[in-house]
């Protein structure tokens, strides 16, 4: 079944809550982002990015500086910048944007070859260490500017250098005696090299990435091999010598990917691996690794992420652990890996148009991923917590990698533009556009004209998700168009109702969408009602971390207690079985926002600290009622330091 | 008030619980070590710490092997013999302990250092990092082995090579001119010293442990001065180069010592430190030691100690983490820790005559010293977690440190060595002989011989402590001595009941001793009960990882659930607040032990592994009523791997 991609230039994304995150991307976090490119912003550990390009091309004399992968800093601003032209033209930032693109330009190789680590401080070096140098993952990410450029603005210019740079890539991998038989370390060139292929029909693409998946974890090892090659030298030694090499489940790469049974390793480097696996899988009709898709989406859908969309539960290797291990406290859950998941889940919704995908999908937009930016559009996480307890953070290492607040830009700066891409291209993410129908996702308020056939359908989805219950999908198209909407029935919503043109639709969903097939005429209306009561979501009785207590949600949004409303000790905060909830509007930071309150328990003590630390019986004045104060999991932490957490006690 | 020392001698342990264990330090744990120290155990790392000493005296060629700290062993092995001597003689073990002296003093050098580690490997750097390199705590360690074995076999060889020793030491250390300003990194030749001034008198030992304390983290600091002076090299590298002078407050060396507020860094650094501390104040009567004493044993037990009697709540520094910061499933909790804090108490106990050290250090004793050892005496815990989840501790990096069962010796061998002195040495914590009264502190079934005044008061403690109330104190001297006998009231006990020669005895406590003062005769019969009820216990409402979870624990030990009775999931298991125990005596592994059951619930469902990871609603049918088996905490992991936790669902 054919899938089209949306056009971003034919889609406004008009959603008062959204719009207003685009809208901060747009004023905010690209001119922010392009100062910490450029070494501007004072208190922030330098990015040296755009420099390293400057003496790539000979314009500037220096030293290359920051992480092996700083150039891919540069190509996910430049693909935020391409789709935020879409949303919003702007010729003063389309020609800074430009003059980046002939700045890359001057820094590629005449072979194609682009990389400034390694044309700066190692050309001897290029392609000798795929699983820990990054070679082919910033490839990766500048052949997805340069489509995404393209598609934005029209014009070829990065596209063609990316061209080249994949050409030169085709040329160097693959199973001749001429060539390396090697795959990145870092998977992120699979789902790159797919989308180029889709801009360009270039078949050669598409077998290099069927290549790619099918090279990796093949034995002899690889990585063993060009490690062996190069003298046994090693590029990070964290963990201890080679550890990148050793630990090859790190990177998906101990075994061949149609024998791996689970979620695994670097949670980034999974989400990436498979968004081109799937991407592929449906471009080529491949129904083994369709399987292989399905089963390890199962694992971790089913068994490794977290209520908030978040996956990768432990900081060591920024990694997945095991089936059910979830803890609260010592996640890593890095916002790099929702954005990945997110886009996982559209490659899955292309492939299988089942609405469990965008459950998944929403899940990580409105929580970990827009929880990942302060409301100032300057502060970010890379790891989202469900819990924090700030007085023991500096003191337990088990908590060096979690932060009580957003922080301004990273050294390693892998999420703040990631961020910014995926929330100026969220129209790919609202609507599959398939043969048989277009698929409605997400209910971001938007405008889009959509390609049916040689005809056009325009809609307009309006209302005021994720906080109010109602939607409209009205139909604008001048002249009728006959085609299926298939509207996503939200897991979370027990009761959809959907009306046309006031008359209430009763056909039966698949895959959860329902499917309405007609002559759409301009003035057709569709109302979408999905109650949104406050609802209790309790965990799998497998995951001992949240045994006995309770999360809050309404609709997609997933809530938590802050310190800031409910005091310290809210581990001490229980919610009674039958506590009714009350919705409301919140104001200042939290206007257009809907906070929830319910009368819950408070068992503690006066003067605590005055107490023993062990006890033999429960002192009988300890429980007194208290208004508990939930608010979205996502903008926490906007009010300075405090503890916070998802998981309440419940009894 | 002078506090004479038990002479263990003249006690001899006749409980019919730790005189097992007692029996298994000889029979089994001292030739097992020795096997060890030699070399001779085909599955464990070798320890090379005999051979060490060879080639150091000369005797044998070759290379030092193992930790800079390897000679400690050697000295534990031999302070656990000496007082298994005292227990019950032994002739060949005795001859053995005489040659390894005898390679001991060989291995001694002319001017009285000694340390294989430096003698063969780097005598030319001898003294040069104290930060870093135990020279100091393995001669404490050899100090403890010589005044041990001079007071079980009044043999002095041993005993004068290590005044040999400690006179080289204070020649070095000192505030002279051509002397070093340092002191140790690993505290112990504190604690040594004054064991040592003890036994000889000698002044200038009490002075130099004085030295050692006063001039702890005082600025410029001894560890920088020497790390500059021996050009910044480093020994240790596991958490960067030279971690450990830098994070001096990992051996309380960040300030010194009257100016710190809390108990920190690493755990056994600290409790030794502790221990040497309180012994210095007690006999050069400093009010302001004695200051320090208290505000950090009150920190500790208030607010950093495991209901185990655990100490040291991460694993990365084997460290203090920070107020109330006590999770149950990623601690450390060293065994030699608790041993540690055993030996702070004794030393505190002295100097205050307070029952609440004798609580801590009954806690330690009979939950995590005990449980570091398995039944067999052949395994042992060097971490003691109060929660294990197997499945999750080959996946999840925060448990690295966690075994889910004992394991044979360790490379780093400290724990199992320590835990053999300590049981051999059980006198030295059952009694405190103060001039005013003979304090009973532990209710260890034993005969002893003490001496009041010049007179001599033989009694006689009987009965199945801890599993039974009752307690009998016999009294045996042929002639009648006038004394009190001050007998602690445990604080786990809310209705002791004593009787003299069934009488009962209705004197008022005071610090939590009942002090009964009398002629006393022989055939003088004290009877004690100390009904022991199971009793739940609850957490500080500051601790968060137990809030709205209940302990068990019956006299002084602590339960807990395991997966063998139990079933796994033991998180969603529920012990109702109404529900009623019954105690029971054990049978097979757990024969002479007392267990305990009550009648709880299992919240769970079928084929949980089939369900979604989170759900919506609670599902009715998931309570169902399952019998909750608790054994002894100490006694677990002896029966294959499986499921563990100490805190329980209450509700």
């Amino acid at each position: 079944m054919s899938v089209m991609e949306v056009d971003l230039h034919k889609l406004k994304v008009s959603d008062p809550f959204l719009g207003q995150y685009q809208q901060l991307v747009r004023d905010v976090v690209i001119p922010y982002q392009w100062d910490a490119l450029n070494d501007r912003i004072a208190e922030a550990d330098p990015s040296h990015a755009i420099e390293n390009f400057r003496i790539a091309a000979g314009h500037s004399q220096g030293e290359f500086y920051g992480m092996v992968f700083q150039d891919s800093d540069v190509a996910k601003w430049l693909e935020a910048v391409a789709w935020s032209l879409c949303q919003k033209p702007d010729s003063e930032l389309e020609k800074t944007a430009d003059e980046v693109i002939e700045l890359v330009a001057a820094a590629q190789c005449d072979d194609g070859y682009l990389n400034t680590y390694f044309t700066v401080k190692a050309p001897q070096e290029r392609w000798t260490n795929l699983a820990e140098c990054h070679e082919l993952y910033c490839a990766g990410h500048m052949i997805e500017a340069g489509v995404a450029f393209f598609q934005a603005t029209g014009k070829r210019r990065l596209l063609d250098v990316v061209c080249k740079l994949a050409d030169h890539i085709d040329h160097v991998f693959g199973p001749g005696e001429n060539q390396l038989q090697g795959y990145p370390g870092h998977p992120e060139i699979e789902l790159a090299l797919m989308r180029l292929f889709e801009v360009t029909q270039e078949p050669r693409y598409l077998h290099l990435v069927n290549y790619f998946v099918e090279q990796r974890g093949t034995q002899p090892h690889y990585y063993d091999i060009e490690y062996e090659k190069r003298g046994n030298t090693s590029y990070w030694n964290i963990h201890g010598p080679a550890w990148m090499v050793k630990d090859k489940a790190y990177s998906q790469a101990h075994q061949p990917l149609a024998e791996q049974p689970t979620a695994i390793g670097h949670a980034v480097r999974f989400v990436y691996l498979m968004t081109g696996v799937a991407h592929l899988a449906r471009l080529s009709n491949d129904e083994a690794k369709r399987e292989d898709c399905l089963r390890l989406w199962n694992n971790m859908a089913q068994r490794q992420l977290y209520i908030t969309g978040g996956i990768g539960s432990q900081s060591s290797g920024e990694a997945f652990s095991c089936d059910y291990d979830l803890p609260n406290d010592t996640v890593y859950a890095e916002s790099c890996a929702s954005i990945g998941l997110m886009m996982f889940a559209r490659r899955m919704l292309e492939m299988e148009a089942d609405s469990q995908y965008a459950d998944v999908m929403e899940r990580a937009l409105y929580n970990t991923v827009l929880g990942g930016m302060a409301l100032d559009g300057k502060h970010f996480f890379y790891v989202n917590p469900l819990e924090v307890h700030p007085k023991s953070l500096n003191f337990n290492h088990i908590y060096d990698h979690v932060k009580p607040v957003r922080q301004r830009w990273f050294g390693c700066a892998c999420c703040p533009p990631n961020i910014a891409r995926v929330l100026t291209s969220l129209g790919h993410y609202i609507y599959t556009p398939r043969e048989d129908a277009l698929y409605i996702n997400l209910y971001v308020g938007n405008s889009a004209e959509v390609a049916v056939g040689n005809e056009t359908l325009r809609l307009r989805i309006s209302g005021e998700f994720p906080w109010q219950e109602k939607v409209t999908i009205a139909i604008d198209s001048a002249q009728p168009v006959q085609h299926t909407l298939a509207l996503r029935l939200p897991d979370w919503c027990d009761a959809p109702q959907i009306s046309l043109n006031g008359v209430p639709v009763t056909s039966e969903a698949r895959k959860g969408y329902l499917h309405i097939n007609r002559r759409w005429l301009e003035g057709d209306t569709l109302t979408l009602t999905f109650p949104m009561p406050v609802r209790r979501v309790y965990g799998n009785p497998l995951v001992r971390h949240v045994a006995g207590k309770v999360a809050i949600q309404r609709g997609p949004l997933v809530y938590c207690l802050e310190q800031a409303d409910n005091g310290e000790e809210l581990h001490n905060l229980w919610l009674p079985e039958n506590a009714t909830f009350t919705a409301f509007d919140g104001k200042g930071l939290f206007a257009h926002k809907v906070l929830i309150q319910a009368e819950g328990v408070k068992q503690t003590s006066d003067k605590p600290e005055q107490q023993s630390l062990w006890h033999y019986d429960r002192s009988p004045a300890t429980r007194q009622t208290q208004t508990l104060t939930f608010i979205p999991w996502f903008c926490w932490a906007n009010r300075g330091e405090g503890e916070m957490r998802i998981w309440v006690n419940e009894g």
